[in-house]
C-alpha cells in the first residue's frame, strides 16, 4: 500500500533515507541453493556509487553492503536475504539552506503536502540514494538469472541531451560500455558526450539523457498476459527510478508511425522472428528474441544556478544550489536500470513455473 | 501472481475470453455510498464497442453490461461490484483458418509455448475484447473521482502514423474529441487522419498512433514515493493495454534533451508552477497541476494482406487475414486509456488517506 | 484491501449478495492443462445447497454453476476460471420484518456502522450464501490436488452441541460420512445427533458443532515458514467461514496441557513419525503425515423464538424469526471446510515450486 | 509469496536467523506524524528477551533495537520504519551436536526437505528469535492504536499444563500480569504455576500453556467482511507464532456446545450487547465490545531428556538436548501475542478508512 515493495515471487522491500543511519533492502522469495557471489554484489554497487569520475557527483561514499541474513556457507537458504548499506559523509550542512525553500522540480513540496512532515536534509526518501538498495537486490537477481538460465542484461547510454547513438544495439559491442566513464556503447559518441556533459557541469547546469537496455537469452514464456505483461512490469520498474519520464520497448513510439505490414515480425520455422519490432515480447510474454527497451531521464533538478522559488509559507526566495550533484544522471543510472530489469525478469521467471501442470 | 488483478485499494479482476460465454470484472474496494450511474457505465462501453464507424472493425457487439452485485437502491454498498458482458456474434468460423498458423505479432505462439494449450478461436484472453471489462470498471472509477474530488480525465488521438497534432493539449478543446469518429481534439487534423486511415483500411493494412491523456483537478498528494510512483502506476496501466509500445509523461522523451535550467518548473507563491514539464507529478506524487501523458500504439497485427508464417509444428504456411479488424486502434482506445487512468487515480486517492495521522 | 480475495498463487475472488442477481467467483492462477470435471464441481455444490434434509433449511435453491471462462475443450487454459451461480427463490418478503431491527449476533449492526448503507434483504454479503462460490472454487482446487499429487481431503461432523465423536479420525471410515444426512463419520453417533438436532429445530432453536478435517497424501514441503505457515493459512481460511469461533490443528488446545516428552513426535528411519501431535505440520511446513484439524461453529444466530433487540435508531423492538434457516450449520459446512482446505493446499502447492533452484 | 510479510496497509517484513548477524523488521505503511517513543519499543523487547527469570531460558541477549529509518525529530515521516536487532551470545557450539540429527517436533526435517539446505546452527529462521522483530514492530502498532484511538491490548497466561485460571478476564486486573514472572493475571494461580514450571524444568522437560488476550476501546467497524474478517486475521496472526496449535475467540470451542438462544448477544439501546459471546466481532467486523481470544501453545520441543531420532540420511541416533531453552514458552509469548494483535488492529484501522465515501 505504501509502495516500498516491488515484485511478487521475487520481492524486494527497501528502506532508508539519504541522511539517516543506513539504507537497505530485504529480498524475499529468492530460492534456496543460489551461489551468492558477494563480490559481484559489491561490484554492482561500485558501478552506481558517487564520485566515480568528473561527470558524476564528487560526493564520496563507499556504499559497502553488509549481508545480514539469508546466506549459509555461500548459498541462499530460501529465507530473506537482507543487505545494509550504512550512510557516510552525509554533510547535512550542505543542505541546511534547504530547510525553508521548496527546490523546483524536486519532491520537497509534494512530500510536505502529503505527509505534513519532511526530512529536509537532502531528499530523504526521495533521494536517488534509495536506488543503491535496488542495485544490491538486482545483483542477486542477476546472479539468479545467470545461474538458472544464462540470462544477461546490459544497459548503456544511448543519448545525452540532443546527442544520440544512431546505431541500433545490434551493431554495438554492449560490453564496451564499461570502457568509458559515460557507459556509452559507442566509443566515439562517448567522447563527444563526455565533453558536452563536462561543459554543462562547468556552466552549473544539468542535462537529461536516454538509456537502452537489452536482455538476452530470456526463455520463452515469461510474463503474465493481462495486467502483468512483461513489458508493463518493466515499464513500471523503469518509471519508478528517479527522474525517469518515459519508457518504450521494441519499436516504441516510432512503431506508432508504421503500417502493420511494416511492423509485423514474421516467424521462421524455428519460431524465431525475422525482425524484432516486438522487442522480444508478444502479448506480454517473452518470445525468445532479445528484449530491448529505452528509458528517458530528465535533467537533474539540482543546478548550481540561482532559481526563484518559495518557502513552505509561500514566500518568494532565491535558491542557490550548493551540495555536490550529478550534471547528468545517466552513467550512474546504468546499473540501476539493469538491476530493475533483473528484478522483473527474476520475478516472472519464478511466476512462470506455475503456468501449466 | 497470474496477473488478472490491477490496483490495491481500488482493485479490479477481469475474466473472460473473446469467444467464450462472457467477459466480466469484479471491482473490490469501491467505498460505500457512491451513486452508481449505470447509464454512464453503458455509455462508456458504447464508446469502446466495435462497429461505431468506417474506421473501426465492422464486427457488431452490443457490449451490454449487467451489474450482478454491490449495488442497493442505486448506491454502492462497499461489497464487490461485478459486471457481466455476454459475448455475442462470435463467428468462430472467421477464425477457423487460425487453428494451425501462428499469426505474426500476435500472442498465439507465446500462449501456446507458455500454457501448452490455446483457445485458437481468435485471441482468447489476449484479445482486446478483455478491455471492455476494464472500461466498465473504469467508468465506476470515473464516477468515484468525480463525486469525491471533481477530477476529470480526457484522452484524445494526437497522432496517426506520421501525422501529428502539433498543438499542445492546453490549446485544444478536449471535449471536442467526441465530435469526430477518430476522437481527435484537433478537428482539422481529424479529417486528414480519418481519410488516411480509410485509405490504409482499403489497402488491407493497419497503422499505429498515439493518444494524449489529461487528468485535471487531481488533488496534491496522490502517489506513493518509491516503487508505486503515480506515473509508474500510470505507465504500467497503459503498457498493460493491448498494442501499447511506449509511455511518457510530462516532458517525456523530449525532456531528456533539455538542460535542468530549461526543464525545472518554478513555483509561484500559491505553489502552482509556471511551467509543467513535471506533468503534474513530482517525486511520484501529484502536485496539483494537470497530469498529462502520451501512449504509443503499434499498428494492429491483423492485416488483410497475405503473410508468411508457420504452424505450431514449424511448417511454413501462408496466412490471409479475414475476420473483421480495426485498421487503427486509437479511436476505440480512447475510453480504455481513460478507464485505466481513472483506475490508477482512484486507487491512489484511497491509498493517500493513510499518509498521515 | 477490501478482503474479497483469498490466496496468492491459486487465488479466488468472490462476489455477490444473498438477494442480488447472482453470486460468483473468479479463480486466478489455476495452471493450464487441468481436466475440469464440471460434474464434480456441481456435485460439490449439491453437497452444500439448502433443502437437502430435515436438519437443513427448507429453502430450495438449485445452486447451478455456470462456467464462463478459462476452459477450452475440457481443460483449464491458464486464464481465469469463473463461475456464476444465479440466485433463485429469494423470497425477499421473508426478510421484510428485518428492515428495522438489528438481528442479534448477526452482522446487521456492524455493516450498517461500517458502510452507512445496508442491503437489508437477508444477510446481503454476510450471508453464508457467499460460501457457494467458495465451494465451486474449492472443487477446482480439489481436482488440481488430486491430479497433480493424489491429495484427498475429507471433513466430517465430530460434535453437535455437547455430543462428541470420541474416536480419533484414524479409527473411522471417513468416506462413511456421506452416508448420513449429518455427514458424521461415526454412524451410531450420527443417529443420536440427528435426533437431537431435529428436537432443537422443533423447539425453534439452533445448536453449534464441530467439524474435523483430514488431508492425506500431502507431500513434504508445503507451507512458508514465518507468517504464511501452512496451519496459519488453514486457520485463517476456516475462521473466514461464517459462524466459526475456533480452530485447532494436531494436538490443539489439548496439546497445551502436555509435557514436551509426551508431545514430541519421534522420527522413524523413513522420516515418518511415530505419533502425529504435530498434525502433519512442523515449523509451518507439511511433513508428509496426515494433516488434521478441528473447526468450531457457533449456533446459527437466527432462531424462531422471540428475541429483544433494537432498530437502527436504538429503539427497542421484539424480533420473531421467520424465514427458513438451518437448525445446525455443520452438515452443510462439511463441503465448505473441505473447499477452503483445498484452496489453501493448492495455493501452497504452487508456492512451494519456488523453494529451491 | 515466501511469506515473510504480514499485513496490507500497516505491513511488516521481517528478516534474520537466530545465528546470523542480526534480525530486523521493516514497517511499511505507518502514517506520518506518529510520536515514536523508542523507549517503549525497547521496553516491549525487554518483556520478550531471554534470561528474565528462572522459568525462562538462561540465554542472555540484550535485544537492543536500533532504528535505521523512518523517523525525523521524534516522529514517523511516512517512509519505512526499520529496526535492526544484532545477534549476540550465539554460542553456535551449543548447537554443534545438531548438525546431523533432526530434532523431533522441530522444523529441521521440513526445512531440509523444502530447501535442500539448512542453517543447522539452532533453528535458523524457524527460531522464535524471529519474534523479536515482530515485538519491535508491534510496539509501533501499539503506539499508533493508542495515539489515534486509545486502544489497549493486554495478554496474560491463563493456563499452564492442566492448571487453569478459572475466572473470566472480566474479573481480573489485567495490569497485574506484569507483577509476576509468569505474566499470569491471577496472582494465586501464578504462584502455583511457577512452581510447577520450575519442577518441569528441573526434570529436563517442558510444558504447554494458554494465553488470553483482550483488546479494549476498539472502535466499531474494523475488519473486512469476507476473507479478511477481523478474527480470521487475528487467528492467522496467532497461528503464525511458533508453537501455537489453537485459536478461539469469544465463546470459542465452548460456543459450539450452546444453543442459539443461549449464545445470541442481545442489543441494548446504545448498541452495546448484554453478553459478549461474539468476542467483540460480528460478521468479521468489530462491534465496539471488548475483543478477546485464546491462544494455545504446545510444549517447547527441545527437552533435556534423551530422545530417539534420525539424521538426514535416516540413520538412528540418540539426541541429548543441551543449549538453554525455555521450559514453558508462555511468559515470553505475552508480548508477542500482544504485538501480533496490535499489528492486525492497526492494519484494519487503516483499511477501514476506505469503507465509505
Amino acid at each position: 500500500m505504501a509502495g516500498n515493495t516491488f515484485g511478487e515471487a521475487f520481492r524486494i522491500t527497501t528502506f532508508g533515507e539519504s541522511h539517516g543511519t543506513a539504507i537497505g533492502v530485504i529480498i524475499d522469495g529468492c530460492p534456496a541453493g543460489l551461489i551468492l557471489d558477494l563480490d559481484f554484489v559489491q561490484a554492482e554497487l561500485d558501478r552506481r556509487k558517487p564520485g566515480q569520475s568528473k561527470i558524476t557527483t564528487q560526493r564520496k561514499e563507499s556504499d559497502t553492503a553488509q549481508i545480514l541474513s539469508g546466506i549459509f556457507e555461500g548459498k541462499s537458504t530460501g529465507t530473506p536475504i537482507s543487505f545494509l548499506i550504512p550512510n557516510e559523509d552525509q554533510r547535512s550542512k550542505d543542505y541546511d539552506h534547504n530547510v525553508g525553500p521548496f527546490r523546483p522540480s524536486h519532491a520537497d513540496y509534494t512530500y510536505q503536502a502529503k505527509y505534513g512532515i519532511r526530512d529536509h536534509r537532502g531528499g530523504g526518501r526521495s533521494s536517488a540514494r534509495e536506488t543503491a538498495a535496488r542495485v544490491a537486490a538486482g545483483a542477486v537477481a542477476k546472479l539468479f538469472l545467470k545461474q538458472v538460465a544464462g540470462i544477461t542484461i546490459n544497459a548503456y547510454v544511448s543519448a545525452v541531451g540532443k546527442m544520440k547513438v544512431e546505431k541500433p544495439y545490434t551493431e554495438l559491442d554492449l560490453s564496451s560500455a564499461e570502457n568509458n566513464i559515460l557507459r556509452c556503447a559507442d566509443p566515439e559518441k562517448a567522447e563527444e558526450m563526455i565533453a558536452y556533459i563536462d561543459g554543462v557541469r562547468k556552466a552549473g547546469d544539468t542535462v537529461g539523457g536516454i538509456l537502452t537496455c537489452v536482455a538476452q537469452k530470456v526463455p520463452v514464456g515469461l510474463g503474465e498476459p493481462v495486467f502483468d505483461k512483461l513489458h508493463a512490469d518493466l515499464g513500471k520498474a523503469m518509471l519508478s527510478i528517479n527522474a525517469v519520464h518515459g519508457f518504450e520497448y521494441g519499436s516504441g513510439f516510432e512503431g506508432a508511425t508504421l503500417l502493420g505490414s511494416e511492423h509485423n515480425d514474421l516467424f521462421e520455422t524455428d519460431f524465431s522472428t525475422r525482425t524484432n519490432n516486438s522487442g522480444g515480447i508478444q502479448g506480454g510474454i517473452s518470445n525468445g528474441e532479445d528484449i530491448y527497451f529505452k528509458v528517458a531521464f530528465k535533467p537533474v533538478a539540482t543546478i548550481m544556478k540561482g532559481q526563484d522559488t518559495v518557502d513552505k509559507d509561500g514566500n518568494k526566495v532565491e535558491l542557490h544550489g550548493k551540495g555536490r550533484h550529478d550534471p547528468c544522471v545517466v552513467p550512474r543510472a546504468v546499473p540501476i536500470v539493469e538491476a530493475m530489469a533483473a528484478l522483473v525478469l527474476a520475478d516472472h521467471y519464478l511466476r512462470n513455473k506455475n503456468a501449466k501442470i
